[in-house]
């Protein structure tokens, strides 16, 4: 499986990373060594994905440390760097809950935060891997359709996780079921994750996919081309409501009028049970440039400005199912809320220790 | 004003295009003297927009015209250029119409013709005036707010039309009347002609407005970021449903949940009510290259595949207006086919002679 987040330790002691802007022309890796490096690649997207931020994020506290014994920082320093580390992508959670996930272990040292961070990745690995079961005998609960076609945006799968992926697991396990059908592959402009991240998964694993406009999303479930759609997510608050890639919104509305089941799965770790609703998400907004020019070439006029957010919240009432590794959450039928407090306290090695 | 299709008399004789995939890097024409030409251009969309390509196929009939007294073609080898042409693009019914309104002139010769495809063509910004007056007063009485902030996708202006535009036309008409906000402009994947051409437009005007994914259509209208939706229409059938460039169905989705105005703004030529309902409408399925490539990049993997709809269809249920220079139609009124028969038997000098 490809490991788009591992930790190396020579020549260079840091985070290494699969260069996500390279995909899928070049498979090139880098290594971050210090605070800048990691998150000026956070910020290119060089890694993304909400899952694989939260391994990020755990890994950039021994990479913050490393770097604080070379250089003599003090505590404050540390502090401050942790913190610039910790917010270099504001709207997915799990880059700030993988760094306060291994806080606790500064005092005890570079190897106590490294296998902490670790332990997280296996989890996220294995929580992906159990919402992917759970995901997929949810579906094929509620389709008759063999075999199932699902439509999908962004990149959800092993580049965005530590491994396996979150709806792209779901796709997974249709596939290792012998049930999948087509999958409808959004490009996902502006940076094209859809296009060159998943389709290059995809294409990896023999699984037959059309990539399309993002616009013409809403015919393809419209003419019922699909089954399902299935996506990521960034944040989900805790009445349901969830952050994700720029057109997710857009397929749930569509998913809706058509009657086709819009499955969010994402592992709890993207729960955020501190954000009441989407009102309260701050969505990222990114730069001009990314809408304003394809690659190197500028499309628009000179002058042109853009408006480039990259998350839009789709509101819990446009949600079928919320898969996670704790179990399923509908909020469609309009018991959200209680059902993610509920998933909150079933006990669990998985849980984020908050 | 911008001119994208006018006849040149010489040094060749033939229509004149502003050759629109070269915007906005570079201005340049090119003229089609020969059927083959004119459909490349057509197909390759040198010219573009529904209502342009209404006065490109009755021009194309002279230039068809020309060329068989040229080569000694007989009037079986006229027939059949002239069907070639007639269907070079399937969706928009306007470049059919175009042709057919000459075809009647074909006998008393190319002066004729030609007298007869400029009417056309006076007729057709006429009616663009015409309907931008009537859909600015059915928007100002519809929304409350002023400035209006408006989205809108594709380019329907005049590069769209024999000059002034539709949707855009609309805009033009607010701007004039100093009630214009800021314009949202979808790019427009994969020709990105709201990036490239409505962009290029507006700029000219010295009209404010934002580039965005069309991913972000969505949540531009459910945050109450605009005031209504502009669009044009390749097609209207007989019950309202609409064919127009792929991505407007979303919209139309966003606005129905938002409670924001969703306007189709076409020339009457752009009804068809001979089609019955949107399920008639044949959707042009266009290369997978325009999807895969971005410029002359290749994005996705090198076996990938892509899904390429140019058009969806937006049910009448989701519009709430139809604004022709005839007058307006609510669909979502639930009096749609009604009314556009009502309108049909309005006696105007610009109704299609069918």
């Amino acid at each position: 499986m490809i490991r788009a987040v591992t930790w190396q330790d020579s020549p260079l002691a840091g985070v290494r990373l699969l260069d996500q802007t390279m995909l899928p022309a070049v498979e090139s890796y880098l290594t971050a060594d210090t605070v800048d490096l990691l998150v000026d690649a956070i910020q290119r997207l060089v890694v993304r994905g909400a899952p694989a931020l939260g391994a990020v994020g755990a890994l950039g506290v021994a990479v913050a440390l490393l770097q604080a014994e070379r250089e003599s920082w003090g505590t404050d320093e540390l502090s401050a760097q942790i913190h610039r580390l910790r917010g270099a992508r504001p709207t997915a959670v799990n880059l700030a809950w993988g760094v306060d996930q291994v806080l606790g272990k500064l005092s005890d040292g570079v190897s106590a935060v490294l296998a902490a961070a670790q332990r997280i990745m296996a989890d996220d690995e294995a929580a992906n891997r159990r919402l992917s079961v759970l995901g997929a005998d949810w579906l094929l609960s509620q389709t008759a359709n063999r075999p199932v076609r699902v439509l999908t945006h962004c990149n959800t799968g092993s580049l965005a996780t530590t491994g396996w992926g979150t709806a792209l697991g779901i796709v997974r396990e249709l596939r290792a079921r012998g049930v999948l059908g087509v999958v409808y592959v959004d490009e996902t402009r502006p940076l094209l994750q859809g296009a060159r991240l998943t389709a290059w998964e995809l294409s990896r694993d023999g699984i037959e996919y059309l990539v399309q406009a993002d616009a013409a999303a809403a015919s393809t479930i419209s003419r019922g081309l699909v089954d399902a759609a299935l996506v990521g997510a960034d944040r989900i608050a805790a009445n349901g409501d969830t952050a994700n890639k720029i057109g997710t919104l857009g397929i749930a509305l569509a998913c809706a009028d058509a009657g086709v089941p819009m499955v969010v799965a994402a592992p709890w770790s993207t729960v955020d049970l501190e954000t009441p609703n989407g009102d309260a998400i701050r969505v990222e907004q990114r730069s001009q440039d990314e809408v304003l020019h394809l690659g190197e070439r500028k499309v628009a006029p000179p002058l042109a400005r853009a408006f480039n957010p990259a998350f839009d919240v789709t509101p819990a009432r446009l949600i079928d199912a919320v898969v996670t590794e704790r179990g399923i959450v509908e909020p469609k039928r309009g018991t959200d809320q209680d059902l993610l407090h509920a998933l909150a306290a079933v006990p669990s090695s998985e849980r984020p220790k908050a």
